[in-house]
């Protein structure tokens, strides 16, 4: 069996939420599974010197324009948050610990969960408020939860997910490795797709 | 008459080589006219802050492999020059001066011609031996080009271009403007085939 699609992400990055809603479809086209990592950006672009879009001159302002417009491209629904970036170190760790406990099937819908309510329903994903709520909402405990995603082990696992991902060269969210071919951006799904049928480019 | 479709590019950049190819069949599926502008990626990337890919830690290599397999996926030849990037302005004033001189089809033939020389040749399109070499492949007279691209008329009209990309909005190569609405990447041209359809997105 060929192994999982890698899909790299960040809770605040509008084009990995685009991507989130897009990426199992488009691995069971060619019966491949996927394999989420949380990442978080921060880290990486303090690696890199790059700094997140919306804060850039020029670019800041056409990437809000074009979050919004992306997504209606792509039929997905979207609202432009009013707090932008912001903190997914508690919402990576807890789909960490979803992942470990109850496995990942559980994990990537709580990470779906988690992506729609930030950019459909505007809450603040980096309150554990937000969080219970919307754990709650897919039958997990949110005590249990919290007190999971803020353990020791926990933290230590998602700096590791951020350091393997850095070392396998993701930069940025949507990051997309399909058996050591790496593909960034949700703009890279139609070559995504063709490198799935035909096993290169 | 629709206004024409505004086409910024840089001669150095690898996604508006890509762009160049397409734009014109783009734009004809929907009767509208490109009107073209050479425009000088460095003096942008001075008041954005940011800087030529294949420098940046990790993006640089994941580009250089993007280039070309972009270019196969698009069905586009490819070359990667061993000179990258490199100073374009010589090749932006010569196509304004052939604009100025002989209207904007023989500037397009001329800027497509300089293109193909940089990203499938491989020629040093920085060294006016190179421009004079692509001049005279399209029955134009190299010695009165180069004398007419270097004239401080035509250095004006460059400062000028890309002062007017910059208030539009204009911080990548290639950049697209349809009737007020901007599009960066040559990903993004499927975007902009809907928006000529559709009038929107």
């Amino acid at each position: 069996m060929a192994a999982p699609i890698d899909f790299y992400f960040d809770f605040s990055s509008p084009y990995g939420y685009l991507g989130a809603m897009r990426i199992d479809a488009l691995a069971e086209k060619y019966g491949r599974t996927v394999a989420w990592h949380p990442i978080l950006l921060g880290a990486v672009f303090k690696a890199t010197g790059s700094a997140p879009l919306p804060t850039l001159p020029m670019k800041g302002p056409y990437s809000l324009h074009d979050f919004a417009r992306s997504a209606r491209f792509l039929g997905i629904p979207y609202q432009q948050p009013p707090v932008f970036p912001l903190s997914t170190q508690l919402a990576a760790r807890a789909t960490l610990w979803i992942a470990q406990t109850q496995g990942s099937v559980k994990a990537i819908e709580f990470a779906k969960a988690v992506y729609r309510a930030y950019f459909v329903s505007c809450m603040n994903i980096s309150e554990p408020e937000a969080i219970s709520t919307i754990a709650s909402a897919i039958d997990l405990d949110p005590g249990i939860l919290l007190e999971g995603a803020t353990s020791e082990d926990i933290k230590t696992r998602l700096k590791e997910e951020v350091a393997t991902g850095m070392q396998r060269g993701v930069f940025g969210s949507p990051f997309v490795i399909v058996d050591n071919e790496p593909f960034w951006g949700v703009d890279r799904f139609e070559q995504i797709d063709a490198y799935l049928k035909n096993g290169t480019i």
